[in-house]
């Protein structure tokens, strides 16, 4: 046994001999609130009584205080249970998990599930062990779910380390690591299941480990229905999640089936409006509905919030403000087995939200073990900081590129008949089209009028430095060219622009970098940022600075660019992930993600 | 790693390559039924498909159906996972588990979670592994929570055997153990936190030990509000079930302080009349809601039913029957645990009940592991005789008595005012009365015209052979007397008549027998029921054998005694219960419950 549940042991002999000792005391009663009961679904006025880093009783306080309790009046508020981010990934956030956690606790953030898989592509069980260990240093709480495989697509790209069953000894006997994250590698289960099917039983062994040791595995079923679904769901395990759900259909066939499905409200990709159609309109029990998600941008953690702003999108959809709250309490925490949080009851963790608008969701305090920790949207109390090991950097691993090597030739021919991926923007899910471009001396051009411009990708992890070339529509570049080392699953060097020599440019920046962000108009750097922790985060700049420096990017991107979407480097970086459909691009080529193969970019004559 | 995970795998990997590959196909598709699917409160027309033990998926089931597979046609009919009964005590029925599956099965059980706490009382560790063994020879899926005391009140009776924490290691290690049973040492908070608390930290060490291993707690907290009611969550483990649970206010405060509220419609207690009106009346969220049937005779099973009954019943209380349906199901498992049974879904076990009729829950047929085993409630496998070992037999340690050993005394007195506990019919809760009897040569009389009748427990483990003596009303004896064996919980001798004479005569009747019941009427016995193992239960009768017996006894004890209770030796078996309030006999005097001390059944003059 550890020493930790000895502890809870003790604890909880210390909150009984409150409870029914007259000579004992609440240290902390939080009085007269309504509160948000996400067990029974109810609202109404009572006490919360805390000790220490739990919950004596939700109910009558007045007993339980004495002279040296705090009271706090909260008449007229609403205290719910602290929220749960049931899958997200810091990475994208470009922030340390120190920095995401100043940002999100403020907004009732108590509990998140990290799903360090960016780190993992690059950097292995090393880099994993370090974002666990800056996790430990944390107030708020963390868990991990790790990939049981890197790359999630093996020969069709590259990642800096090849992650297999073998490697989850070690990091799953940490407590902090929940369990095995989402199972991309069977997400594309008939081409899988034909053409590689050995990652199906290395999954399988891992997914037993996991079950083995008492911990969850979380699914990825984009798109999948029917007999592929029930395939991908029993290679989990038969208990997993989907945070890749966009349509009413697929939420309606995945609850039936069994999933639980974490609808998906990030900076990039909100399928919550679709989704929640089938508990508006379906009437379908929501047990199993969660709201996570997955990739924010700091920008909008900064301006818009976290849970509380995918909160207020639910009910403004419609949902019930306290079923909207089981959604991030009580539905995740029963699908992970979180039995201290996520709810508001005797014995449990004090993870509070103390809200002063329930449908606006203002979090006007936030309590974490018991402790005041925020108040009207800061800060207040101090996160150490935490120094990454140098392992975390020196994570560029490839030579600078010319704008020749990064050209897409073809020979003689004035036209070339290409394929290429379409952009769907807020979705990580492709089109696939074909193009005619015109050559010159053997070079295939971009077309600016249709909005048809090179795509490629770069290995950078010191495997080859193969390069993946194909063409992209969506984009909206008006100028010069971006390129940036996030570039899921494996973080490649992605790049894209109007024409080859900005492309060169922008990749180079990159690379000399170390990783990052770059944007070059008419040979000229643009703007930049440097991502030195593995190429995907900086540990250099606060929460705040890196949002003011990624919303000067997205303001120059439009400005200088004339690029036009939302988010364009977070939509970038999507183009290379390979396990959501149609077609990507990895350092290995242009890849048919239901085919699980590469495809030519030019198609030949007579084809 | 245990082998039953590894061959789980390999299943799954069979189990995706039949829904994956067009050469495989189901063994069996239950064809076109109305599906009830509990995850998302619906029902909807599918197929069940199922592979060995699995289901494959419920949807479209043609492309799974080849030249070998059986096709079911349950057109018209409802499918339904199998039931789950959380919380019983086989020993109740007086029949062996396999007896006791004999009977439920044909119902559409196809999961007991049994606490086997009578035969803990009596033969401990040893007895209880008896039981355990027994089980892992049935197809019915069978868990157990084991107590982690007895006897619940010490020094205020004596049990067989004395566990503790100490005796944990060796049960809890069994994958059939699911966890600790009813914590009833802290139901009685304040008088065993006042007079006993060295029972509270044992219990808090033992559940300690319990989540160590993953296991579960289940809690037992009867009249519990606020303070008392968080100590005792508190003390097991914050993630504990009640299936004591009486009124609407218990209801609605329970389940909001995160109790799994395990209503109980057993054969003489029923409960969820008056808990579901949280639900019918409130509105609350009813997935913390369970249905049990805890104690439950064996005519009523066969007559009745089981769980089909319960839920015939709660539907009529106005009860959504897809919802009633839950608290059988998804509502019990998730409270467990059970990751493979509770929900029709891909890769679960196949444990399904076809329904003839949804509100009359007119099962037709049911599956265990997809083998249907029962068909118009008639068991269609053979069940595997099980032989007990003789350590479960032979638990009669006590001498034969005398009519004068059994007498209430006072000496110079012509009437005398006493102490007696009043029953409430169906209900474990007793009411506390006193009452001015006559006294003839010292020796205090019944009072037929009052059904004021003496009611005596005694001790029959070999532990000192006491006597607790005192009143009883209620019982409407109106000759005769009544005794068993089967006396809750520690199972001495327990004895109640209109006169000493018959009451010397039946005890000494049970003690003859090993164990069992017996009943007496001037001097000659009316009917007995030998009960051999642990002076419980019978493994010389089938169900329908001990069924007839037992009404057979009732019917005698109607007749010949003037008893006009539904239940008589279920109720005065629970008469000795020290674990719910207000007064009860032990073999060491009237317990006070409340206050956990033994109160004199002879008032003092001056008092």
């Amino acid at each position: 046994m550890d020493t930790h549940r000895i502890k809870e042991a003790i604890h909880w002999r210390r909150l009984i001999d409150t409870l029914l000792d007259p000579a004992h005391y609440a240290d902390l009663v939080l009085k007269g609130g309504y509160v948000i009961n996400v067990i029974t679904r109810e609202i109404y006025v009572a006490d919360v009584a805390i000790k220490g880093e739990k919950i004596l009783l939700v109910g009558e306080g007045s007993e339980l205080t004495g002279p040296s309790t705090q009271v706090v009046d909260v008449t007229g508020k609403f205290v719910s249970p602290g929220f749960i981010d049931a899958h997200m990934h810091f990475e994208s956030a470009m922030l340390t998990l120190t920095e995401f956690s100043r940002l999100s606790i403020p907004t009732g953030t108590t509990t998140l599930v990290a799903d360090p898989h960016e780190i993992g592509n690059v950097l292995g069980v090393p880099g994993m062990k370090a974002m666990i260990e800056e996790a430990k240093t944390l107030p708020q709480r963390v868990k991990f779910t790790i990939p049981c495989r890197t790359p999630d697509a093996p020969g069709l790209e590259t990642a800096g380390v090849d992650i297999s069953a073998k490697d989850m000894t070690e990091l799953m006997a940490d407590p902090f690591v929940q369990g095995i994250g989402e199972i991309q590698g069977f997400s594309n289960v008939h081409p899988v299941y034909q053409h590689a099917d050995h990652i199906l039983d290395d999954q399988i062994a891992s997914v037993a480990y996991a079950h083995h040791l008492g911990k969850t595995v979380e699914g990825n079923a984009p798109a999948l229905f029917g007999k592929e679904l029930a395939a991908h769901i029993i290679s989990g395990g038969t208990h997993v999640s989907c945070h890749e759900t966009t349509t009413k259909e697929e939420m309606v066939e995945k609850l039936r089936y069994g999933v639980t499905v974490f609808m998906r409200e990030g900076s990039s990709q909100r399928n919550m409006a679709e989704c929640i159609r089938a508990i508006t309109e379906e009437g379908m029990d929501s047990r199993r509905a969660v709201l996570v998600s997955d990739d924010m941008v700091p920008e909008d953690l900064l301006q818009n919030g976290h849970m509380d702003d995918i909160l207020r999108r639910t009910i403004a959809c419609g949902v019930d403000p306290v079923e909207a709250i089981q959604m991030v309490t009580i539905n995740p925490a029963t699908h992970f087995g979180f039995s201290d949080v996520g709810v508001l009851a005797p014995g449990k963790r004090a993870d509070v939200v103390v809200l002063s608008e329930l449908e606006n969701m203002t979090a006007e305090s936030v309590y974490l073990g018991g402790k005041k920790v925020a108040e009207h949207g800061n800060l207040t109390m101090k996160l150490p900081p935490y120094t990454y090991p140098d392992t975390v950097k020196g994570s560029m691993k490839r030579m600078k590129v010319t704008a020749r090597e990064l050209q897409i030739t073809v020979s003689d021919r004035a036209q070339a008949r290409v394929r290429g991926i379409k952009v769907i923007p807020d979705q990580n899910l492709t089109g696939a089209e074909e193009f005619e471009l015109s050559v010159k001396e053997g070079v295939i051009q971009p077309c600016l009028q249709r909005d048809v411009l090179p795509i490629l990708v770069l290995e950078r992890h010191g495997r080859g430095g193969g390069i993946g070339k194909t063409f992209v529509t969506g984009m909206t570049l008006k100028r010069g060219a971006i390129a940036e080392s996030v570039a899921h699953d494996t973080h490649n060097v992605i790049v894209t622009g109007t024409n080859y020599e900005d492309m060169a440019m922008a990749a180079n920046r990159v690379i000399a970098m170390g990783g990052g962000i770059a944007m070059i108009a008419e040979g000229k750097v643009v703007g930049d940022l440097p991502l030195p922790v593995g190429g995907l985060m900086t540990d250099q700049l606060s929460g705040k600075e890196l949002a003011d420096a990624v919303t000067k990017l997205h303001h120059l991107a439009r400005e200088e660019l004339g690029c036009t979407l939302h988010v364009p480097f977070m939509h970038l970086s999507f183009l290379s992930l390979v396990t959501s459909p149609t077609w990507k691009i990895t350092d290995i080529g242009l890849v048919e993600v239901d085919e699980f193969k590469i495809l030519p970019t030019v198609i030949q004559e007579g084809r």
